[in-house]
């Protein structure tokens, strides 16, 4: 699993307790889910359909750092699934895991269609 | 089930596509897990431990209202599990729903502790 | 008056002195008013015009739960006029009272236009 | 009056209708109201107690540029009432105007204690 | 310098570390930048060009109100190159300075266009 | 250099002119910035001191994915200097490029302490 985006936990990203609050950690999760989905098919018009059960494994704080990590699983003909995980940058504790996220290709219309791609591809391959 | 928390949908709220951004909405169903676990087990260290499958339905649009509903499934010892619902207040159509969420009674030192409660209990009862 | 949504107080609501700023608190009073407007008046487009005097009672801190309640006081030709109730969930205590929200229904040019309503109705009742 | 603080609406500060939210302008009128009373009353522990009505005489859309003036009408015993005003910045039209917005002193304890200041003063004349 | 834009610290603008955090104040100025110059240059379609080296002289901590300080350098043909300086408005005490925000002025089609002013102007002579 | 933190443009992160806001992208570049240094001197406790001209290469707009790369590029006593670039993921743009941006290594006491550090070391390799 790659893992690209990180996250710096500040006061606004808290619960009334003081650790992470797990909504602001979903809405991170689903905004990389949504951009990786994006950037294999090529396409800005996608929506997330499905997300399998999400289990809390551990917090986070005011000042660690976290970073998400999305592979995918399985190229569906409107769709593509990824899994995620999310964890501590520096002890790599676990966070949260989700097994199967899927998302939507979308025409025009917002109505799904195929997205003809079957596998990973590299933005950099398609620029050369 | 009972709606309670109601939102307006704003540009704020939206993904980049214009529709309800899915990571803001599970940021709200969230809160409004944790809010209703603490008013039922009447203790403010409460955290969310699980969210079982999570299927978007519908979306929602710039102007609509949608509105949160939560019914509990199960007190356990130490936990308090919902099932939430998520639907738009005009149209009465499902946006989200979700099975099962376990929220979890925490002591002073962040560990799990029971909380005593079995049932419903309302706060204007607790007053009289 | 009936109590609808509620909102868990977080460290990015608070101000500088760690209590519920209160210009946060009037952002969701008015979200609460357009809202049940737009509900009311089956219309999207509604603004508010007018808002009586506030009154500061109490304060909330961070954990707390507050609940925001509108009940309507007068349906004029092209207006809606509220009262608002904002209290402490768990202790009742009430937090801030408005006497007068005057919300204005408009067309599609912007401008006041009658919206033929007299009294509440309910959504489920519209949809039977 | 004098304008000092400035806003410029970005998509993030729209209701659903693509006008300034109401709710938003509040919020910065009671954050100018409060740090206005901090720099009089050299006092950093100061709450907002009562807003008188407030009238929205217009709207502003995205991208117009509004100011927010203040002018001192009281100093009470712990209290200071003051008026304010929200313009647009190139047209000097009339946003929203507040007569009175008493904001009250307090102590270490949260409680309201008599601040001694009878008259506007200059920081700069306090630091010479 | 003329300071008009003033900030209160709050818990959302924090660090992990509990202080201010640099980027919120760098997004601040940047919008103070941008008024300012469709202000001068009565045209909202301008944008950030250039910014000169940043040196971050002291902090802020919550509670502490700042205020931003903006001077025209230099009117150019498509641009205006403006300073800035952020200080605490309590101690005089100076934040941050950046001698050249370079704005520029754009047409319709987004493409750098004239805006023939040569010096500063006073909204309330414009409208007189 | 290597590019992690992922952002989707919303309609949050946009100006008036419905363009990246540039005040945005600072904000997000001193997070990255400051994270970065947290994994490499293993110390949550940093402060931005100095960041060298940003020049505004190009936009990015609603719906656009972009990447924000940080390279070190001098390790000193109390201090790290990085290097940034922030790139368009999908065309490879370049939006902006920053040579150096100085962040501060900080004891307990807020005040600079030599961090030991000589060159960039991998989480991985820490943690075998």
């Amino acid at each position: 699993m790659n893992f690209h985006t990180r996250k710096w936990i500040k006061p606004e990203d808290l619960n009334a307790n003081g650790t992470l609050f797990g909504g602001r950690l979903l809405d991170w999760i689903d905004e990389e889910a949504a951009l990786y989905t994006i950037i294999q098919l090529e396409n800005q018009k996608v929506v997330t359909k499905y997300i399998s059960e999400i289990d809390f494994k551990a917090s986070a704080r005011q000042g660690d750092i976290i970073e998400i990590g999305i592979t995918p699983v399985k190229f569906g003909r409107a769709s593509l699934t990824l899994s995620c995980e999310v964890r501590n940058k520096m002890t790599r504790e676990t966070i949260i895991t989700i097994s199967n996220i899927v998302m939507v290709n979308l025409g025009p219309d917002g109505k799904a269609v195929p997205h003809g791609k079957t596998e990973v591809e590299y933005v950099k391959d398609r620029l050369q």
